[in-house]
Order: structure tokens, then C-alpha cells, then sequence
């Protein structure tokens, strides 16, 4: 099959030809229709991150297709099912964070494109426990990028405990951005979108934003207190340490700021501000398979619709450069049949 | 009446007679008889926060005494009843923190002993629907550092989340730390203390720590997650931007550290380890009237005993002297008739 | 000023002119534009409830208009302002319920159209800390039935904590369904609602159920339950005993029933059922000023949209009547200006 | 190996030898040390309930003893381990409600002792992802009543919401309500016990019962509301419908009455009373493994002690017969090896 495999960080992907996987017990082999490029595959490939992926690997945790073989002991898909193979590739089932609902932090999970080969490629085996069912009104291409910017916005717009009808803002309009507009629409909060570049914003606008702040022109935080008192969430999905300080400051009390993307390097948290407001700080991580249908319902009920250009993957060292300099409206999903 | 007063930020409180205040509309006058002193009426005479108190001021809000006199309007105390004047001395009752239960960050709210004059003094005013009821079976003494040192501790464990069976991680063994072993305690929690000094940690061992840690001798984070995996909750009392790096390492994936001191500062935060193991921190001020008549219910039944050593209105100064320098074993409580 | 008023239980009303009331300390004076017409009026002047309403009585707890004159300390709200009036007219501030954000159980609360007198009137005195805010872009006419029908039913929702993408029922399309069917659909969830009465099933359909049910046709709670596996949480607004034991039988595991409605007597509760499959059973009164102001932004918003016809004061025994026999569609407002 | 076998429903249970049964993937063998006889193990051998268990049937789900064999696959017990085999024998691991914390409502949980042969024997095999580990300091006698009796109580303690400081009653004072009452002393509750039978309440006063009702001699509900306004939460233990209705009573605004015991029929659930004081009412069954470690935890912290009487296995009639009677004190347990 072809496959875009890493063969050393920071390298250029290689297509190239290489073996279907086999499917092991528990597992199935997913006939891969579409792929959506995700700015964590960019870290893997580059070796961003503390804890390294394998190599070589396959990137890729938004990929989905068509179940075409199961393993032994398979109960829960069977051949012909339109699934997705998240981030979450797998969890042990039995830690006190497993039992509790809590999955994705689970210390012995393994991740699809990361520490397990993943979606840029024609074929890739999943734990047929954790694929996501792609509803019937759904695209493959539209369902890729729910995999993991859907699922992880969703499940970071839960963690603000916004109620409907309040404010949250969202720092960054892209891939996952463009999502969460969507998401806490659909959710009934009001949402202000925030990123450096007005078309993003149009994007945001498009989607039922209800204000838009270009924080290049303001000071996004305090602009927001001054329009309405503060959010009662803010979402982060810039990879970028600036909108994390921004983002407290457009907090209320008592509200949560929700860390989702992943720059290196630290958030400076004033201890008094934080302590007198009662303002919480939490880190999201993609989301369970629980959020992963939620997620993948609302998208389905028309309610979610990623902004996506199609491509193949022979131009996935293209896309990379492209989302490097954040050229990039909304998601790239590549397809492979 | 007499009363300690602070005239200019820095200088040393002066003891003089000054007169009773009057009671108002709603209020009731408190014939002071023990009053805590707390590390943050420190701060307050030193002017060390972003926002200062009031000058003139008579500082205090762990002033307890017996109602003599009620305003117009009030219903919740009558005279003789034993109450104590908590840190938030009144709320506004109709903005969104007010209406949901979470009046400690309501932003109208006044302080006592910091934005109104407070109990180090014979008397004292307080809103009659802010004070604490004490139960019979406490003393004036014992219920005095319940007043905020305990309620806060109490309301920073609830923060955490923990279950009983869990761990939570205490950290700083002073007048607050020793008052959360013992709430952490009665709310079912294994409890790890934290401490620089040996004899704070056999405090904290008197008073049920399942294991103490002198954070001068092993890295506490780490000594910790080596030996139970990690808490599901630190509470960091100790004034020191140190003490809140050691309790981020100290928890487990999906857990909290609890922020309560109010070092001068910024703590930084690892965005990438906040982000996979989904910590949460926050701030926690205080405790609601609520957690109050919970904390004090709980110290009535004898599950938490305050350490308090007796001394006098007249030396204040000398009880802050040996406050900075941290000599202190559990509180201080002023007799005050 | 003209009134309608209930001078005898099972009386009809008498259309007078009284005084227009005094505004005491903390209240304002409402001129009432429009006032909606609420079942639990009728069961105020025929004195149905174990707990009866005064005698005489102006009804009404859907009244909204503008503020005209306010009394001392009034500060929350001034002339002009547009305001409703809902049935929680006022409550302690300091009980524990009170204190803890859950006011409309507070044992001392006094109630509009029932404890004090209400809406049906050219003007009425409200408690200016209890009145809702009206968004701007809402009329009078549609801003009367979110007062208590809006609010009631977006709280009752909230008590199924059902997630977004999960099913919830309604039981009852008339003034509260057809409003739950589109706080439903804001929060994000699928809706199945029930009823007798096909047009009140249109009516549901208009407004975005996803799926309805004449329970006079097939037995509901079987019939949801084959077909997606049952709700996550189920409201009965249906003044009837047998919806009760319907929606029970189509809750899921785990799952909530959720009783706004106030049928006389007993839900019968089958022990082992409720037990083994962890139903939730939960009374749902009105809500909180939190919950109405969160209920009139989503209307605000354009998300919610009561189905009204408009009629007069003068007309209410007529009113009555038609809502005896069921054949309103939506609610009934009265114009009063 | 010697086992007491259920072979008609209403029929006394044989002892007699069968075959030690084989471990499957996954599996464990225990080498029973100890079996608590609990109330349920009654209606299964009575055939008591809608859903039957199966027959021949060696029932019981309070065994503990020692690993001493593993099956392929299993990496969560090793032999020599001293474990605990639960009701919830098994769960899918994959439905929802596996999938979000709740996998008591599992709806292919296998049941120890009833969907599957439990621990009335000398060896008995267990799914090893769902046995409790026992605490050192804990004897196998004194685990066994932790096995359900212990984690049911703690788990509907958890469901009634209650903060310390608040009170909860207990409904039945046998072998589930004297441990209930020791789990709502180490969460830091006050308690009050309700029993027909002066010795149980002696003993739940031994075990820290904060106020005893015998029921009677007094209406329990209302006499409980007239000595402190009702209380947060009811766990209802006792087998016995009067004490549903009369823990209904005890209830205060915004309460929560947890059934946990079985007797055949309903609940009668006033509807004014319930929506008018926001009453909640849930079912409660067993607990999670995560809810049965930390059962265990306080267990083996000594904050919980089982009453029990030694019994062996040769009994288990007689012993049935007792508890018919209610005249068994605490727990009994039968001691294999």
C-alpha cells in the first residue's frame, strides 16, 4: 500500500510502498477513504514534543474509511462500517482513569499517528473498541476533520462549564478554531473568535461567531472585559504562548481558561489574579470515545461542518509547509481512493 | 473602645482607643473575644497587593465574639448569639457569582479587616447575613482560626475534587496547612504534608498525616509521585512561588493543585505536561457562607482542632515579627476581653 | 387601574378596577404590556394545591412591561427598563438554598400571581433584585411566556444532564413543550416529543423535534425506547399521571426524569427497576434569575420562539376555559396597553 | 471442590462437591478464604426478582481468598494476590456507560453469584480487570462485608450530594446500614440511623451514629424534620417499603432519597410535593471498581469495621433463616479454608 512515512525528525515525509498491516486480535482494517492533516502531525514528524513518536511512522489520527477485515474477538464493528481512527488509539480499560471515564488520560494510552502508525496511508489497523462511527449524512471528508479538531474543541468547550447563553472565546481560528465556533454554537453559547488574520475571522464570522476581535488591532483580553464583562470560557487553540495570556486576561471570574494547543514552553500565571477570581486553568486533551460520538452526532445532524480543502497525499510535504506559515482556512483532508 | 490600628502601609500596627463603631442597616455589633491573626493581615498593613486596603485600618477577619447590638432589619442574629466575622464581610446578593452560590468572588464584595475595619478591636460590625453561627461547643479560641484559616482550607479541598481514599498533598504546615490535614481528614482523604521544618511536619503528623515530607531534603514532587503515584490534590498554603512547582509535580494525571497563598508573583506552567495529563489549577479564595457553617460544624464535632498559642491585642507586632519569620506553630489567637 | 382578579376558589375571575399598589423599599412598579397565561394559574384561583394561593388574588407570573417608578435602594434596575416578573418573586438571600445558588427552593420565597399579587393587571410591583431583564430584540409579547414557561423548561433540561447529541423526551406539546422542544434543540440535543394531539406534534415538528409520538397510538415509553434505546433525560409538562409512567418506561439507564408538571397525587415508582438501571427521579420548579436570564438571551438570541396568540385581559374566563379543554396551541398572551 | 448449590428457586441451597471450575482468558482463580452472606443472595435462591438468576447456582458475591492461577492475558492480579470477587462479576467495557465511569448500568454486566457462580464455595473464578484488591491491613473476615454491603453504602453516599457537615439518614441498621453509617462518618457527615430494633440502633450508635429514631415509637420522617429541618440525603437499606415513604419524609428541600434495598413494588412519589421541594430520588446499585478500591481504602485506613459473626459454609440454611428473621447483627460470614 502507499503510505507517507517519517524516517527522521524533521525530514520530509517519503511516499512510498510498503505493507498492509496485519490485523490483530481485537483490531480492524480500515480501507482509508480520507485523511485530515492535523498541526500535531507536524510536531511528530519534527520531534517537537518531550515524549517522541516511533520511527519510522505513518502520521495521521484523522483518518477514515471502510472496516474491510476484523481480528479475533471483534464484537464491536464489522465489514462495511464507515469508521474514523482517533488520536486515542487505544487505553488500557482498567486504570482509575479509564474506569472514571477518563480515557484520554490514561498513562499507558497509545496514539494513532504517534505511537502507533496512523491515517496517511491506504490501509491502517485500529482497535475496533475505539473507532468512531461516522453517521450516515456525513462525507468521509467531512467526517475526517471531527476525528480529532472536532472532538478535542467539543470536548474543550464542555471544560469551560459554560452555560448556554454565556460568553466564550476562542483564540485561534484555524483547523480546530474554525470547529469551536461551531461547536459552542451548537452548544447555545455566545462566542467571540479572536486570531490574527481577518479572513480567519470572516471564517469564524460565516460560522455564527457573534463578535470578532483581530488582536493585532486590540488587546484582545481586555477589549473582551470591556465588551462584556469577561468570558466564562476561553479556548486555546493557537500554538502560540501570547494567546494564552491573552486569553486569561478576556476570562471572568470564576471562569476556566482551556489550554488545547501544544507550544513549547510555559504559561506565566499571576498567583493574586488567579486566587481573587477564582479562575481555573485546565489542560484538554482530544477527547473520549464518548465526546468522539457526540462529536461526530452534531456533525451529522448538520449542526458542525468543517471547512476543508481536498487534497492527495503525495502533497503532504506541501501541505506542511503551507500550515507552517498559516496560510491554511480551516483543514486540509487528503483522499486516498 | 481599644483597637490596633494601621495608619501607613509598612509601619507597625498602634494600639489606641478609638470609637464603637455604629451599627447599621442590616449590621449587628460584635463584642469581640478572640480574634486569629492571619498571614494575610500582614499583607494587608504592608500594603503588598495589587489592590490595597483601606487606611486607617483595623485589621482582622477571624474576629469572634457575642452579638450586643442589632440595626434595623435584621433577623439572622439576635443579641448573646456567638458568631464570628468572616474575611467576606458582606456580598452584593444579585450579580451572577451572588445567584449561583459563589459569592466569594462576587465583585462588589468588601473584606473584613481589609476594605472595612475588621476585629483586631473590641468590637467590631459586621453584616448580620455574612457572620458565622459558632456551635456551643467550641470556645471563643478554637473557633477563631476556623474563621479563615479553616473555612479556606476547606473549601480548597473541596476544590481538589478528591474522593475519600484519595491522596491530597498539603503544602505548608502553618496556621492554614495544619487545619487542612485535619479537614482533608475528615473528609476521608489520605493526606501527604509538606513542610521545610521538622516541627510543623510533627504537627502535621499529630494531627493524622499519612506521611510527611520535609521539601528541603528530597524533591517533593517527585519523592511523592515515586511513592503513591502521585495526589489527586495539592493545596499550597506556604507563601513561597517554589512550593507551587513541587505540588504541580506532585499530581497525577487529571488532578488539581489548589492555589491559596498569595506569594507576590507568577507561577509558571508547563503548557505540553499541563495539556496531556489534563491538570487543572485554580484559585480558591475563602469559602462561601456555606463552607463556613460546614467548617465550623465540622470543628464543633471535634474532627478539627486548631493549634493556637494565647497572647494579646497589645503585641500585635511582636506576633507578626514572629509570623515573618515563621516561627509559629499553628495560630495565634489575641484574647480580646 | 384595571385587574383581574380571583375572589373565591372555582370562582371566575371578576375584571376590576383597584388601586395601583404602593412600591415598597427594593421594589419597582411594572406598567404590564403584555402578561402571559400559565396552567398553574388555573390551578391558583380554583385552589387545586395542598398549599392555596391568597385570597383575593391578582394572577399572572408572565408579566413584562417597563419600569415606571422605583422604590428605596433600588439599584438593580430604572425607568425605562424593560422587565418580567416571574412566579419566583423574591426570595430570603440567606437561607442555604438561597446561599448556594438554588433560590427557588427557598422556604420563604413569595411567589407572583399566587403569594403576592401578579401580571393581570395594568401595573404590578415587583421585587427589582428578582425581575428578568428582556434583551432588546425581543417583543413584550414574546418575552411574557419565557417568564415561566421559557425558564421552566430550559431548567428542567438542565436537570436531565443529558450531553449534547444524547436524546431527551418531552411529554406535553402546549405552552411549556413547545418551548422545551427548542431549548432543547439550542442546548444540542435530539428531541422526541410526545403528545395526544397531532396538531400540538406539528407544532413540535415545526419547531425542530426530530422525532414525534402520539401516545394515543402506541405506548410511548416502548416505542422510544425500540427505537433509539431509550432518552437520556424526560420532561413532563403533561398535566396528566399517565405521561409520568410513559416517559419513566422510556428514560435509559442512568438516565432522568425530570417532573415540572402538577398533576394532583402519586408517581407510582417501581423499586427494582429504578434500582438496577439507576433512574433518576427529579422535581424541576421554575428556575433561578440565572436560569431566566440564560433562558431570555437564548430567545434573545433567536434560537427560541414561543407560538402565541394574542388576546386581552378582558377575555380571561374565556381562556381559562379554552385551556381546560386543551385546544390551545403554544400560549396565550394578554395585551394590556 | 465443596460448594452450596441453588438448584430450584424457594428450595434450601446443597452442599455438595462439584468441580473446581476452569479459568478462561482473562480469568482468575481464587482459593476462597472468606464469603459474606448478603440479602440478595436470598432472592436469588428464592427467585425473588424479574430477572432470575440462573440455575444450578453457587451464589454469593462477598468472597475473597487468593489469586492461585491466572488465565492468558491477564496482567492486573498475580497469583498469591489477595482479591475480592464483586456482584458486578464483569462489564462490556465498550457501552456507553462503561465508556463514561458508570459501569454498574452495564447492560451485559455479568453478576457474581447470580448471572454467574459466585463465592459459596471453595474456589470461585473471577474476571481479573473487576476484582477489589484488599488493603494488608485488612483479614479476609473483615473484607468480605466491603465486597457489597460496603461499597452499595458507600457509593449511595456519594449519591445523596451531601457536603460534610450535613446530615443523612440511614434506613435499616443490618448488614449494609451499620456500614453505611461508618462511611458517612468518614466522609465527614452527621448521622442519623432509623430501625425498628432497639440492638441495631445500639450498634449504629456504637459505630458513630450522631442521633438514633426507632421508628416505632415515632413517625420517623417528621420527627427527623422537627430536630433539624431534614436531612441532605436517605439510603433507604432496609427491605421494606414503609421505610421508602418514610425516608421520603425526612427529606429536606433539594435532598436526594438513595434506594439501594429491593422489596418488591413501587415507591409512592407525591408529585406536588416532590416538584415543590425539588426532591430527588435514585436508584443505586453496588458500586464501580473504582468506588469498591476506595471502600476498601477506608476499610483498610480502619475508619470502617464490618460487625460480623464467623459462620461456615455448612450453615448457609440456618443462616438464611436468621436473616429471614432480621435477627442477624451485622454481617454474617463464612469462613472456607
Amino acid at each position: 500500500m502507499k503510505a507517507a512515512v517519517a524516517k527522521k525528525y524533521g525530514d520530509p515525509l517519503v511516499i512510498e510502498m510498503v505493507n498492509v498491516p496485519k490485523v490483530g486480535v481485537g483490531q480492524c482494517l480500515v480501507k482509508i477513504k480520507a485523511s485530515g492533516v492535523c498541526h500535531t502531525d507536524l510536531h511528530a514528524v519534527n520531534g517537537d514534543w518531550p515524549i517522541k513518536s516511533i520511527l519510522p511512522l505513518i502520521p495521521g489520527h484523522e483518518g477514515v474509511g471502510e472496516v474491510v477485515e476484523v481480528g479475533l474477538g471483534v464484537s464491536d464493528v464489522k465489514v462495511g462500517d464507515r469508521v474514523g481512527i482517533p488520536w486515542l488509539f487505544s487505553s488500557c480499560g482498567t486504570c482509575e482513569f479509564c474506569q472514571t471515564g477518563r480515557e484520554t488520560i490514561c498513562e499507558t494510552a497509545t496514539y494513532g499517528g504517534y505511537s502507533v502508525n496512523g491515517g496517511y496511508a491506504e490501509y491502517c489497523v485500529a482497535d475496533a473498541k475505539y473507532v468512531g462511527k461516522i453517521p450516515a449524512s456525513l462525507s468521509y471528508e467531512a467526517a475526517a476533520p471531527i476525528m480529532c479538531a472536532g472532538v478535542t474543541t467539543y470536548k474543550a468547550l464542555k471544560q469551560t462549564k459554560a452555560s448556554p447563553g454565556q460568553w466564550v472565546a476562542i483564540y485561534g481560528i484555524g483547523g480546530l478554531g474554525h470547529l469551536a465556533v461551531q461547536y459552542a454554537k451548537a452548544m447555545g453559547f455566545k462566542v467571540v473568535a479572536v486570531d490574527i488574520d481577518d479572513k480567519k475571522l470572516e471564517l469564524a464570522q460565516k460560522y455564527g461567531a457573534d463578535m470578532v476581535v483581530n488582536s493585532t488591532k486590540v488587546e484582545s483580553g481586555k477589549f473582551i472585559k470591556a465588551q462584556m464583562g469577561g468570558v466564562q470560557g476561553a479556548i486555546v487553540t493557537a500554538v502560540s504562548k501570547n494567546s494564552f495570556r491573552e486569553a486569561y486576561d478576556a476570562i471572568k471570574n470564576g471562569g476556566s481558561l482551556v489550554a488545547v494547543a501544544l507550544p513549547q514552553g510555559s504559561i506565566e500565571l499571576p498567583i493574586f489574579e488567579t486566587v481573587l477570581k477564582e479562575i481555573h486553568i485546565t489542560g484538554s486533551l482530544v477527547g473520549t470515545r464518548k465526546d468522539l460520538q457526540e462529536a461526530l452526532d452534531l456533525a451529522g445532524q448538520g449542526k458542525v461542518k468543517a471547512e476543508y480543502v481536498l487534497d492527495k497525499l503525495e502533497n503532504i510535504n506541501d501541505i506542511f509547509n503551507k500550515m507552517k506559515s498559516g496560510e491554511i482556512i480551516g483543514r486540509t483532508v487528503m483522499q486516498l481512493t
